[in-house]
């Protein structure tokens, strides 16, 4: 797909030019790290939603430290993007915690605080999803993917971005067919048990902070005080680190 | 060894008699769910070490929503201790962030946020510990075990405390011999990457709110606006959450 068909397939849904713009640079980079689940196909699957375009999130809560917002119809990507683009225009003093409420689907997180990343402020963001993951000691599913991102700026202009989903496969894999609903457990296989606790830790966190049951997301913005990317990048000597672009996979 | 023994050889290396019933109170937690590797072992550990056990950790920065602590030679555990000590004694009016500077060993970050449950807050807690962690796809060791720990209070009394380090075994479990130093590797097998990431992403977050370099710890402490505990528990129905006591081990 080109940026003209899906901008085109964006806007027919019914977002304005920007928001069409915004969702088909989420999609398209997500595409370009070879993470599809989260790229080209998402357009027609918003196709198959049903959800209000124009909705637009709401800033209820408001200080240099904190904000929340609610999403009010609002898909999530969008959401997201607002919280980021204020924080990016109007930056903490030092640190802010913003909260938004029913929020979902947030798509790649790390592409969210990648754009943190690249106005030279430090960003961690976590999301919720719909319950898939199950402890390994069994019970039902009870917590969600829960994805946790942290990227770091960088005076080489080359951030690092972690960004990493608590589940060993993802649900985009499940519906496109590439994984079993049985391989959608907590990663780690022998040791999954660390990443179910990650899992559940992300969830209540997200579900503590909100008013409104519902999933949500949590983002905490910082001013750096040092630049430590770039030593790290030549003690590990061309060894990939989080974000840096995926090697050409097998076809 | 019981606690007259551990406050005993406390007492002798130096430490006020209130530092060593709180370092004690560490050690003695983590030896009750079996972290033995942080547990009462780690006073003959101690004992091996040269640190000033008076020195006393400096508020450097501080306001509502962000705190800088130096630990001016004191030991990590106490550091540590004296943030959470003055997050509990005077909370946020919505979240703060606390970095602390030059802080070095912290122990079991779990116990330390679980304190701010006690006392109805969420604690996030990261630390940053020598670089044992290398990449899967190679290249020296580049990142600490770096752990994350989430502690969420609940109107039950009893916190969920998730508190995950990103090795497949610990420092002292290597040091103990119940493991090899080749078996400190990020953990998560075929996926160990992402275990990776996390701990490069933590320990660049340090690394960039920090001033100096060194090791550091970084907390978010916030009021909660829910109370997510009592469900989720009702949910899984007997299955263990993170942080609950784990069933006794097999000899």
């Amino acid at each position: 797909m080109d940026a003209d068909e899906g901008l085109e397939r964006l806007r027919a849904l019914g977002f304005s030019d920007a928001d069409a713009a915004l969702l088909w640079e989420h999609f398209d980079d997500a595409e370009q790290r070879s993470k599809l689940s989260h790229g080209h196909a998402r357009i027609a699957w918003l196709e198959t939603l049903e959800f209000d375009p124009r909705a637009e999130p709401e800033l209820v809560e408001e200080s240099d430290a904190f904000e929340r917002w609610h999403a009010r119809g609002a898909i999530g990507y969008v959401v997201v993007a607002r919280a980021v683009s204020r924080v990016v225009a109007s930056p903490p003093s030092r640190v802010r915690v913003v909260v938004c409420e029913q929020t979902y689907p947030t798509g790649v997180l790390g592409h969210h605080v990648r754009r943190l990343a690249d106005a030279g402020l430090v960003g961690v963001l976590t999301a919720t999803s719909p319950a898939r993951l199950a402890s390994p000691d069994g019970g039902p599913s009870v917590a969600g993917t829960n994805p946790l991102a942290i990227a770091i700026p960088s005076s080489d202009g080359d951030p690092v971005v972690a960004d990493v989903s608590m589940g060993a496969v993802t649900w985009g894999d499940v519906v496109a067919g590439r994984a079993t609903e049985a391989e959608l457990v907590p990663f780690g296989g022998e040791q999954s048990h660390k990443a179910f606790a990650l899992a559940v830790g992300l969830q209540l966190l997200v579900d503590a902070l909100a008013r409104e049951p519902g999933h949500g997301a949590v983002l905490v913005a910082a001013r750096p005080e040092s630049d430590p990317v770039p030593a790290l990048r030549a003690q590990i000597a061309g060894i990939r680190l989080p974000g840096d672009p995926a090697p050409p996979k097998a076809p």
